[in-house]
């Protein structure tokens, strides 16, 4: 199989960097362009991120000499995998998917756009439809925040196998949620800030389109209700948080349990690169999952679940961790291009 | 007034460390006995403590040249405060109501004891009538475990005003609740644990005898309930709780933060010496409570809430702060001490 | 006597805000002006500060209310605390000297001017001598980097004593020192970072000036050398220094540490209402001092020194431990005023 | 090449972990034993770690049905590598040696007997002629202390380019030196703590040993002194070591960096599977080495250098990072066996 030319759009900034990491030596892409804001235009990638490469494997040797150029239709690729801030974001997804590239995007401006997919490959591949519906040469599919991501393919195997009421997410969030410099050491350093702007809001919608249904006006939301309580916590990498939820079919603890365990989703089927074995595991020990162990279960795009046990209030409580900058962001676009691919929409 | 003499079971530890701060100079109680195992019997209070002092301000004066004494009747005061480790607590505890000292305890042992109030100050002043039905010469007066004790002034306020019908609370405690050693640092720094053993249980039943109403047989539960998710943070002092909450009886959000701005005990009333002048706090930044700015509040007596919002499933969510050795442990203590001496029970 | 009216220059800053926490209530100096950047200007205090706020007790009552000016003379005060930004601290600073203002900096622009003091109050109180020679009809003093203020006391106790040869010194500095929004977390959080730009240059040049003798020339250096590593470490407040020194003259441990506990300076014999009983406290300890637990020694005036051991290279190796924000900056600047004051200079 | 059996002595521990995941899939090692204390014998590997298994990747499944045995020779396997608790390390490892295994120990007890090597196999491999010395059938090879592994290969590559005279160590070392529980949260969180015990005395004369001459009594330590502060910070993993040196011989900034750059040793030249291909690697940017961006560099093997600059007491100072638990541990050890086995002394 050839592979296909891919650009990374805000290439120099937090996730831009980490897709510039999980791209290296793909079997079904190849980086051919690296594009940030004038700033950083005309540089080398390895001039253009000095002091600002906050990963912890050294650039890939394939990048670093990658001239940067403007986030500008032109780059020689077919598709981009969109890292900008949402700021700028918007109209430069829309411009490149009318000049015919493929818009695999993780930035928040599209994702409620009617004809727009909000995907997570596992749960609402169904949703690669809408794509039919956008009237542009190019297309957009954008995943979700990084905060629900993980969480949502929960609430996906569960759903299908008892249909959901209500659920309730305190989340605990990773200080590269929020990106360099990001959160200031003085606010967060043996802290915790119960608040994230904006978070609470997409944490208790987003689940709700990816999970919803195929209709004639774009995609009509699944029918449960969720609330939120989002707090950043001084964990550097991984989203945990803490999940009851009210079924509408009674069950069982073990069944509860099987029902997780053995959910697949498409990636799995086709046997995508970047798809884990298993999308969720399982963990039986009391005090799991914990970042410190759990964040790089399966490369980093697994969603480990643990201490789930019966709710007084709802039916079930237990705890989610996924990779917010993996699972969450980059590599949550990376496998949704994957699952294109692989159903040659490119 | 003469200053009633009170001794401390378990002084060395990490409680009983906090008890001999909070009691320097205490206008009603002088410490004149500080117990703890026979390890340290004998010793004087500084070197018993050697090494393990873990309080940022020194060792009091009045207490470093106290000869430390055994955990057994004998001991010059009329009240003692526990700070025993559970492990023994019970037997000893009982021993000296037994010869008539007055126990004022931070231990869980006795408090689901029919006849034993399990106190709050501020909450259930009138759960001393119990005392009556105790049948030893002295007396046992409990408080709760740490992480309730904050959230469940917060409940009380609610309770009076609109009634409580649901409570799902979601902790993130300090390490310092684990006392020392406690928590190992490679468990924590950077990390969260999603597990406190025995907590959640504590949780979800500690509040209801609390708020619960004096009956023929003991205590009898508030009717509400309750679901807790507990977790261990990298904070050094200080339980964050969110709250979601369903009432009885519909509020608007301006009632119900009145409710709690305005909440008072008898302590305010009474003007106990540990007694903040508020026992709640409410802040209106969006990003508050939180630990590194709130703690100290009404000298660490203060539950400080923040974040009053609707909640799209309950009725309303927020979030409390209170510091878990003071308001937690050693300093609710001393307020059940003081309101047991104004109301002339010792 | 009657309280000096004095302004905080850059009130709102990290510095500024330590400033206004120490000056309430101060028996000698009433706070009348409160000045920051155009932005502030015109707003109450309160509003000027809100969601910077980064102290953890409230504002003080007194200074909610105060209007916020410029920075520019006119100021309804006699002496001016400079806690500006040091890219605009050295004009303005000097214009304020020219209309008549007592300037008492922080900031590091006039260090190391001629007939300006670098003053630390307990080392170099003569250095004010200085102020004779400058032209204008307001003052100049300045105070050190936060680094080596308190170690510089340290260095001056043995100086004295014993005559110095060499110190070499590893700090490991809080993240308070940067400031507000400073370092962030993703940079510090479990991670120490081994730079800290200027920080290497100031801490081998300061003390010498400090420790200088009155020439006719300004001040002549200190003879001794410096050699500094200078390391940002995920700690709140406080710097530890590890120190070895080299002495012209041979010493007992006995010795040493009997230079140390006993230095007193001019502000101890002069009851400044700043000054700490002793400069100096030496822990015997043998892992003291530690921030969690030295901090607040005198109220964060104090130096607190332990470790003291031979060095087989050196004659001498110790570690000092000094709150960065108090003793390091806001606080020294106020004694150093407060010795002004005391010698009726102004 | 057939694979030689290997055993782990205290499998169990933090060391042990770490040898059980470094050794997985190796090339010229089978790891056929595990064994620890009477209270894991018996047990599977994966029972008898438990809720200790404290590494961010699961436990090799090679590993997991291993039945753990205890601390007796008996052992099937030619060489076993010691990871014991220094209380009970020295006699067990003189037992297996007695009874002719291999012994490559990481624990401190055997470290200064006159006919054992302490070896760093880049730095000193001619040492091993010393086993030629040792009567036992078996015999017994030690590693350093995990904070001096890494600067030592830094020290060795200036000795042998400059020559030393003296060398001023301020370490900051990770909370994973400690073992497991180790080191208390409520010590470390927000805090530095300036002492380990024991650990300045080694730090002051195992790199001595490990860079002096064979001689006819053992080993002739290297003629140069040393002088180090240690400290313990909130930093997971990774040892970073602050150094100034004086030089026997003049060198430039340049000649400096590049004896560094450009050593190698013995396990370079023979491509040992564990080998980094360069041991030490240089970073030019102005502050690193960083625990989070270098500890992984070369597997955890290589010691990152930075910040190389004038000393203006010593020569020369710079920053060294390594890897505690691989490159001053598990992975030292490991490497030790490679050359062991390639020079056919196993």
């Amino acid at each position: 199989m050839k592979r296909t030319k891919v650009g990374i759009l805000g290439a120099t900034g937090a996730v831009g960097q980490r897709f510039v990491q999980l791209l290296e030596g793909h079997p079904w892409f190849e980086v051919t362009e690296l594009a940030a804001s004038e700033r950083s235009a005309g540089k080398s990638y390895a001039e253009a991120v000095e002091g600002r490469w906050k990963l912890s494997a050294d650039i890939p040797d394939y990048a670093r000499e990658l001239r940067v150029k403007k986030c500008e239709p032109g780059l020689d690729c077919e598709l981009v995998f969109g890292a900008l801030d949402s700021s700028v974001a918007g109209a430069i997804e829309s411009e490149f998917a009318e000049e015919g590239y493929f818009v695999v995007s993780n930035s928040r401006n599209h994702r409620f756009d009617e004809d727009v997919p909000l995907m997570s490959a596992e749960v609402n591949p169904g949703h690669l439809e809408l794509l039919k519906r956008q009237k542009t040469k190019g297309k957009i599919v954008t995943n979700s925040n990084c905060t629900i991501m993980g969480v949502t393919i929960a609430l996906k195997a569960l759903m299908d196998a008892f249909g959901l009421q209500e659920a309730m997410l305190f989340s605990m969030q990773a200080i590269s949620g929020a990106g360099y410099p990001g959160v200031p050491s003085l606010d967060i350093l043996g802290n915790i800030v119960p608040f994230i702007s904006g978070e609470e809001e997409k944490t208790e919608t987003e689940p709700l389109k990816i999970l919803g249904k195929l209709a004639e006006k774009g995609i009509e939301n699944a029918g449960f209700r969720i609330s939120a309580h989002c707090n950043r916590v001084p964990v550097y990498n991984g989203h945990t948080v803490c999940v009851s939820v009210k079924l509408e079919k009674k069950a069982s603890v073990e069944e509860f349990k099987r029902a997780l365990a053995e959910f697949r989703g498409e990636p799995q089927g086709l046997k995508l690169p970047s798809a884990p074995e298993k999308p969720i595991v399982l963990r039986e020990e009391p005090d799991r999952p914990q970042a410190r162990l759990d964040l790089m279960a399966g490369k980093g795009m697994v969603t480990t679940v643990g201490r789930i046990r019966e709710d007084p209030l709802m039916d079930f409580k237990f705890v989610t961790l996924s990779h917010n900058t993996i699972r969450g962001a980059a590599g949550a676009a990376i496998l949704n291009a994957e699952l294109i691919k692989a159903k040659e929409l490119i």
